[in-house]
């Protein structure tokens, strides 16, 4: 059956030397430097929410994984764990969604495995990606990078995965017109590395949402984050859902959204690269690093008050990527 | 939970600098030339058997997978799917065990990530790990490269793992002392290309054993492989399991060996080094490689016959890597 499986779903989606090789292990050629590796398994529920399924959401969580370390993506890997009784055709469509993401993306499936295990023991579908990429010489970005004095910022709009997948889920409670944010960033991230080329950190706020990444940054970086509370995008429809449900936009996972953090110097011109970008139009300027009370993030209030903004304890949103 | 889990379990036992770093994504150093990949999911039922356990079965999987492209294996990733009431003891002992494995392989778990899904939607724990190696200039191993004249060696005894995971399922119906022959081949591997330059194909006999890989490496070369039936090394009491089930033990999974195929006279120097390593005491020589036929295995029998030894149609032992 898997081998069915394989030669059915897969290998027509996947084709490329690699994969049609037949071997279990995939050659690429290495173009020196650093090697950049990143694994994400998926187990969102519904497998189809609107903007995105499981499928694209496996390709982009590791590409963009992969982009946040300033490499540019080769590859990636795919390992399914598929439940008896999930529908063929919901596995075509989840192919289909992964080929269309990685082409989008720029990058082969060069090697996969699958999986089968009895109904009743998974969830439908569970999905591995690891993506390896090349980061060019002398670039040096990641979480410990934030210089105080950098400028913060955010490529667009806060909040829109988490609630789309909750709309999925019937448990809104009420009807809500909001789409997964769910993207490849990886060619938005290259266009502002060539603007910004002094760019210090880029992470992209999936689960805890803006507020807890931003809370590893600080205390990798060993400094303070101060947001501006009325800068932060947030979609109408994805503002009055939190506030009937409680929750804040800023705690919830975005899986198409990029912080971006750079010297002040450079931050017009990243900026003006990401709003080229179709995932970046509503990107904006939402804080800066400082060197006082490192390891917090502080938030200055529509109302002229600041609020430390905890990491989040716990998850709020179960099973969303 | 995920975080704490992370704190607890896994950041104790995988220290390197790379997971330090607090990344979601770990920066290697490349050697140049061509980078092997492969990645597997580990659905391995029961979690702990004989002789091993899934944390062993998911490093040993992968590295193996790498090292037979002929590359040095250099770091893995590791996703973990848990399902929660998984014991917290299950998993350090899993974790434990994962670690031990990749010390003698001589690899680091250089990123992961952790999901928790609820209770009914997973089977206590799955494992994909993906590993990457760097094959040294000038190896071309692979599946395709079999040729007429090769010797095909194995370098063990057949069938120990799936009937290891068998007598932990209590599915034998009687005891047996069978235990999973579970091991990392990377550094036999690698003595056996030091003195046989000219391998052709290594691989490991999983799923489908000894006689569908054969076929796959038949197909993937345009040839032929001629086994004798008497030189294939099966334990005693694998034998004897295997003919009260009716399982032939050929077409059983082995999780600890590999398929050498090399030029006839690298031969005696190939099996010399395997018998050097606590994996390959019992190496052997069990046939070689022709011209006619192409795409088939055939056996020649104890009783003087000969037997086409088809693919596996379908998995006897479902859950067992």
């Amino acid at each position: 059956m898997t081998s069915e499986l394989i030669q059915r779903v897969f290998l027509p989606r996947f084709t490329n030397p690699a994969l049609l090789a037949g071997n279990d292990f995939a050659a690429l050629q290495s173009q020196g430097g650093q090697l950049a590796i990143s694994t994400d398994s998926h187990i969102v529920n519904p497998l189809f929410f609107p903007g995105g399924d499981i499928g694209r959401l496996a390709i982009c969580g590791t590409v963009n994984d992969v982009a946040m370390s300033g490499a540019i993506p080769l590859a990636l890997t795919a390992g399914f764990i598929l439940e008896e009784g999930l529908l063929i055709s919901d596995l075509e469509r989840i192919a289909d969604s992964m080929q269309a993401a990685a082409a989008e993306a720029g990058v082969q499936i060069v090697a996969g495995d699958t999986k089968v295990v009895e109904k009743g023991k998974a969830d439908g579908i569970f999905i591995n990606t690891t993506g390896v990429g090349w980061i060019p010489q002398g670039r040096a970005i990641g979480g410990e990078q934030a210089k105080p004095g950098d400028a913060v910022l955010i490529s667009g709009t806060m909040g829109d995965h988490g609630l789309a997948v909750l709309t999925a889920r019937g448990d809104l409670g009420f009807e809500a017109d909001i789409l997964s944010d769910v993207a490849p960033l990886n060619h938005l991230i290259a266009d502002v590395i060539k603007v910004a080329p002094h760019t210090h950190v880029l992470r992209d706020p999936t689960r805890g949402g803006l507020a807890t990444t931003l809370n590893e940054i600080a205390c990798q970086s060993n400094v303070s984050i101060w947001l501006d509370e009325e800068t932060i995008p947030v979609k109408a429809p994805v503002k009055a859902a939190c506030e009937m449900l409680g929750f804040d936009p800023i705690y919830i996972a975005n899986e198409g959204k990029v912080i971006v953090i750079v010297p002040q110097d450079e931050a017009p011109a990243a900026l003006a690269a990401m709003k080229q970008s179709p995932y970046g139009v509503n990107a904006v300027k939402i804080g800066e690093v400082k060197e006082e009370e490192p390891g917090r993030v502080l938030l200055r209030t529509l109302i002229g008050g600041t609020r430390i903004l905890d990491t989040l304890a716990g998850e709020i949103l179960p099973r969303i990527c």
